[in-house]
């Protein structure tokens, strides 16, 4: 597998939080000493990541003009991730799950977009069909401005079936569409979700939408008759953060 | 200047009400009657725009194989709006102002999906600088799936002084910043309102920002150090309509 590089305090401090495996070396300034540094180099520590002191001008080269504030981690490039691994892993979560799902998206960019989005969101996956969909192409992985390094990608063979197995699992399937007559923000987005966006042009197919709880429209108030699909997930995912985020206010507010 | 197709009984119905002037003739299937197309004939006599029937074919071919539901409209394409005739039809609107404001969005593709979003929520206005920033090339208008027609455009010569304009109008201006430490979410959207989108990796410019009434940050909880600016022009806008829909509805109850 190839190796990539993640630089900048949050972007490898993100990577040795949320893929330590991935990481095989922390390249660090010699000449740098804040507290954000020392707090990821003892994660690192602890990670037991070997760590390697390198000049500025090494790092400037390395990051290829990149803003990487004196440290880079190189790291094992993330494939497609085992559909068994990752339903072991979600039913391990300690927060409610948030699972971006594209029924067939065939366009790279908006994949590269959408990873990036599920990325910002904290999201725990996003998950695609094996067969009409793009896959992890090296115009995804730029797009995604380095979330393909970071967000679990899963490619399943029957994604009806997945949803199910999801389902099982406790999550909130729901899909959106023109159609529907809720808007997404009077849904309850706030527990363990699974978030399903149609294709391009055509939306979600019939089996798709038959396996999600509830459908749900983004407002359409003018001319055009959808959104971009990337555009349409972020609104999406927000939506949830913005729910996630209240009631966890809510519940501090209580405490 | 150069005329386009606007097809679909939403589409042709959004123009209708939204820019009835641009409209130069509508064509309509002969075997189609329907009540959705009698309330757009209606709406098409009232403006005094001639009425051709066409054969299913005609339409067909005319549409490019889009999915045309028996309405058509030919319209004159739309161009940039000038800053003058824009800002008194600003201050005569009977809701609330919903403006998005691209601080030097140079990608044809973002600042087409910008105005598709605009577009979705209903916005007034797409304001852009004049300056290093993208127009309205063929690639937006195609990326726009028609927003570019409905939706004005304003590229205006400062964008300093625009904004202290559209603050004289009573537009609260708020500019969004991954530094800021208030979430969109927690700010008031619902009343008059210019979103303040910054350029793809160098943000907002500075004087751009010191006239910004309010700087939120849309919450980045992985990995990546930004979104993409149409994602997060998107997640803005959709927030601004959430809080909107809750204040109208609030409103109806109360009544």
């Amino acid at each position: 597998m190839s190796e990539e590089s993640v630089y900048g305090l949050h972007a490898v401090s993100a990577i040795l939080r949320r893929r330590p495996a991935a990481v095989r070396r922390l390249l660090v300034a010699a000449n740098r000493n804040d507290k954000r540094l020392a707090e990821l180099l003892e994660l690192a520590r602890i990670e037991r990541i070997p760590i390697e002191s390198k000049s500025t001008a090494e790092l400037d080269g390395l990051a290829a003009g990149g803003l990487h504030q004196g440290v880079l981690a190189t790291i094992q490039a993330a494939g497609p991730m085992a559909e068994d691994e990752w339903l072991v892993r979600l039913s391990a979560l300690s927060h409610p799950a948030l699972v971006l799902v594209l029924d067939g998206v065939q366009d790279p960019h908006n994949l590269g977009a959408c990873l990036r989005t599920a990325d910002a969101v904290g999201a725990d996956a996003v998950v695609v069909p094996k067969d009409r969909a793009a896959g992890l192409t090296p115009v995804v992985r730029k797009v995604a401005a380095g979330a393909a390094e970071t967000v679990p990608f899963v490619q399943v063979t029957n994604l009806a079936r997945t949803l199910r197995e999801l389902k099982e699992l406790g999550l909130w399937v729901v899909g959106t569409d023109g159609e529907a007559t809720m808007a997404h923000h009077a849904a309850d987005l706030a527990g363990p979700l699974a978030v399903v966006m149609g294709a391009e042009g055509s939306g979600m197919r019939r089996l798709t939408r038959e396996h999600c709880d509830l459908i749900v429209k983004l407002p359409l108030k003018g001319a055009v008759e959808s959104l971009n699909v990337s555009v349409a997930a972020g609104v999406m995912l927000y939506e949830a953060l913005r729910q996630r985020d209240l009631a966890a206010g809510g519940s501090r507010r209580g405490a």
